[in-house]
């Protein structure tokens, strides 16, 4: 994590309320908040939770140190304020899934309970890195469905939005990506790092085949060229072929070729056959230029050889859907259940101390989840969160809660999940999760319900405010 | 600047090129690169340049730490070229239009001049910052455009994308935002810092009428109420003007409210009504909620007496458009002009070494611009980057040139712009755009021609290529 000092990366509402709790006397009431998201990204069926290891990051470091609280002496923050917030650290309990996870609307993603200053003031920060991260890591998902077997790789630090490159970087793994361009994506989270020449490489010597060759001296066993600088198969393709036979003479193989604009199924497909017909069946084919899970997908169906995708712009900035709109909502304060009303039904959130309860198929697969109060048994029915007449009775066959307690009354109990074991966890549960909620076009609806007990204090709640 | 350590926040291939530059022995070969982008965003008539003072910083602090080397040497980087990093420092120089300039496709914004290693290792970290920075001060030039005289504010940072927040935060100050809610960002760049409270301070306590008067009674002279957590109009307007008139017992004056969901327009002209009615005329009403250029336009068109607009997620992640395709190209190699040529017209890029000109009309409205060699008087004459018969005679006033050496052999010689200097270049400069340039729908495009000299020595380059 590059953000060593996270407590000033927050909206300033944040405190100016923690200082007016503070100074009511009201900081050491209970509350509890709930972190979700209210609408799917990408039109598409699911949301690959991420950014937990960063979010326990931030909890280690929460602290206001000497210059963060001289700024806010000079923003007119009261001593009293500012000499509690110096030896202020984090003291509550957060539950929260797994990094890697399936999730849905309106379930609670993390539950943090605490004082209401302590839970208040994560708010802004929490959102910021969980948000991005999942957005990444579900946007990555996509392509790397798109992609199958096929290998993808990060190559959009250049047009990320500034340092949440870091991040992207890193969720990208989390959603089945096989490695970055980023080099210090890859040093922090210790992931495989891939790359190796630009066409102003190509252009800075006299020719493109001297251009080759010497790189493939100095990588004589990890060159993929660049062969679009000039004319891809009149020259691009026949001087990687000269230098891959170069190669082999010496007793190397070249890796590979990249192909980085025109119509890269044309391009694939006659690389390929040149390629071949050189007895260079084992040279792989890269493409790149603004690739995303359709396009991938359209080159495949298509049958376009290539074997590796570089993926930049649309993966790193989820160019078509840029944000997810994850929400932090107080649902219990001093002991009560609290809900905040709206006139639009979808966006009265669910009150009190909440579980959330994933049943599976028989055959393994997700069925539905259910949310429910925290004392409740497994309900055997689940409710539509508004709509009166709609339940489904649930015939599963397991069940499991998706929330687990990561931090104990400040202290994390947790090893911080690595890049690699989130990873492997989303690759685990989404091949749980069926087709039809991953395709791409109108996915099929998940059902996430709520427990009768819930729905009734929801109702009871709205009709007393 | 957050990030301390610049030198690996780049792709592998920067790396990999310039150790095989270095064990070529090419690395002292002199280079020229060109940065510059070939689309404006949002479907605009402009972009507005940003991240000079981040790009500045990140010059100052390039270089490579013991850890960093170590890292790549596990990643198999070789031992000479290891000393040479650790040993690194930029040494060449740098020309940049100002920050805050209003700039157009294909005209250099910055040139890199040095040996071609060290101007080649800038390429990824120069693009992230500069890239990032220019499109979010240009969809605020936008929005602000769009709210007229009525104060903007960024709400962004909980649904920016992670870290790079913070420099979204900075850059909308430049494209004309009043303040930000992000503490950090304020911290780091002095910059003015907004905010008051969310529905969870409301729903915190017993009712809406005493969480009003706790937060007037802490905050007596910089309290915004949000007045929609309950019924906006039946209970948090007539609850804020009650405490309203408190303070004004009291001798002091409610700053505003805040809307936050609903139909703006419509709250907006009721609560101003009541506000009157009670004589309150001084309290101003902020609006919030998914606004953008086109949405406060539309509210500002219908009348809504909103003075202060909040604007998130569409700003910090600039929602509709979120990514600047700015590109950085080898112009010169070794002394020699160089170009990459493309099937596609509008991406053969322009050789050597450039300067911009920009024309003025006779009441100091930018009329055109020009892009010669370096080494040219100012052209009277200015050509169409490719079509053969187009060709405008520049009738100016005045010119000037837009790029300034800013890096002198690897010294910094100017001072790095503050953000408020560079928030009044860039509106200084937009007044000098001509309207037709900044309209929203099919804006006029501004024209950028070429010298007859510089189009003559393309030709000739793509001729021999």
């Amino acid at each position: 994590m590059i953000l060593q000092k996270p407590a000033l990366y927050t909206d300033l509402y944040e405190l100016t309320m923690a200082q007016g709790y503070f100074l009511y006397g009201r900081h050491k009431q209970t509350a509890n908040f709930d972190y979700f998201f209210r609408k799917l990204p990408f039109d598409g069926g699911y949301v690959v939770f991420a950014g937990l290891s960063d979010f326990l990051d931030i909890i280690q470091n929460f602290r206001f140190h000497p210059d963060e609280i001289e700024y806010l002496r000079k923003q007119g923050f009261k001593e009293k304020f500012l000499e509690y917030l110096q030896d202020f650290e984090f003291k509550g309990t957060i539950y929260a899934a797994k990094e890697g996870e399936i999730v849905f609307p309106n379930e609670p993603v993390v539950r943090v309970e605490g004082n209401v200053l302590e839970a208040q003031i994560l708010e802004t920060v929490l959102l910021n890195t969980l948000n991005f991260a999942s957005l990444i890591a579900t946007k990555a998902s996509r392509i790397k469905q798109a992609a199958g077997d096929h290998a993808v790789v990060d190559f959009g630090l250049r047009r990320a939005q500034g340092l949440g490159g870091l991040q992207a970087s890193k969720s990208c793994m989390i959603g089945g990506f096989q490695g970055t361009s980023n080099v210090l994506a890859g040093k922090l989270n210790d992931i495989p790092i891939n790359g190796t020449m630009a066409h102003s490489w190509v252009q800075s010597f006299e020719d493109e085949l001297t251009a080759f060759r010497t790189y493939a001296e100095h990588y004589p066993d990890a060159s993929i060229l660049l062969v679009d600088t000039y004319s891809t198969l009149k020259q691009g393709v026949p001087n990687a072929i000269k230098v891959a036979k170069e190669l082999e003479e010496k007793g190397h193989k070249l890796v590979g070729i990249r192909l980085d604009s025109g119509d890269l199924a044309y391009f694939a497909r006659e690389s390929r056959k040149m390629l071949d017909d050189a007895g260079l069946e084992y040279v792989k084919i890269a493409a790149s230029n603004q690739l995303d899970e359709y396009l991938i997908k359209s080159l495949l169906d298509q049958g376009a050889p290539i074997d590796l995708f570089g993926v930049g712009t649309k993966l790193v900035t989820a160019y078509d859907d840029p944000a997810l709109d994850g929400v932090y909502k107080l649902s219990k304060i001093n002991g009560k259940p609290s809900l905040k009303i709206s006139e639009n039904e979808e966006k009265v959130t669910l009150p009190d101390s909440k579980k959330v309860i994933r049943y599976f198929n028989d055959d393994g697969s997700f069925y539905s989840d259910g949310i429910a109060l925290i004392d409740e048994d497994t309900p055997e029915t689940i409710y539509h969160p508004y709509i009166a007449h709609r339940s489904t009775h649930v015939s599963y066959f397991e069940s499991e809660e998706l929330l687990h307690r990561i931090v104990d009354e400040g202290k994390i109990i947790i090893d911080s999940p690595s890049v690699e074991e989130s990873a492997s966890y989303a690759q685990e549960r989404l091949s749980k999760l069926n087709d039809e909620h991953k395709r791409f076009d109108n996915p099929h609806v998940y059902k996430v319900g709520l427990s009768r007990r819930l729905r009734e204090l929801k109702v009871e709640l709205i009709k007393n405010a």
